[in-house]
């Protein structure tokens, strides 16, 4: 195991650097039908890595519905630009009314890593 | 949105408390074949819970093996005590021998949080 950085060059798994640096937690359960979800959440991967400070992203959704992404950031200020980018914004406002259920999101401060 | 608690009853989402509090985040890729993971995996999700300091749990793997957990814990000393509970330290063997092709553990402190 390495505590550095992730060491599967070909994986799911997001190449963090060394601790520390940020991590939010997404955790959602969707509504029914797709509403254009699937086309706006392939956008707003390939936007979030076009940001200052975007270190990576994992993500997983279940035939429930239920799913948790997660995505890595150098610093708060590059998680906050981001929450504010307009065209995330707008994602948000319709991921409120039409796409989830519900959700859950958590800024977290990643302290330790280890990889298998 | 509320900043507090989880408003939602009824819901896969974890009803965790106001922050400071911590995240363990378990990303990992699952090699083919059961291999007795399915029963020890549930039966860690069972003694989790019956640990102090446990707060709450969220885990979705999709039909590619990819999978998201999360566990919530008041604090870094629940989390070691449950690392290095003798069950799951025989679990963890299994899992790095058997089960995963690739993981990665990250430990994190959570800062904020908001709720739909």
């Amino acid at each position: 195991m390495s505590t550095a950085s992730n060491p599967n060059s070909n994986s799911n798994i997001a190449k963090t650097p060394a601790p520390p640096y940020y991590a939010v937690i997404f955790t959602s359960e969707r509504t029914d039908g797709d509403n254009g979800y699937d086309k706006m959440a392939d956008r707003m991967v390939e936007l979030a890595a076009e940001q200052p400070g975007y270190l990576g992203n994992e993500s997983v959704r279940d035939s429930n519905g239920v799913g948790i992404t997660v995505s890595y950031w150098e610093s708060l200020e590059s998680i906050k630009n981001w929450k504010e980018n307009p065209l995330h914004l707008a994602a948000q406002r319709k991921g409120q009314t039409d796409w989830y259920q519900s959700y859950a999101v958590r800024i977290t401060r990643v302290e330790r890593q280890y990889f298998l």
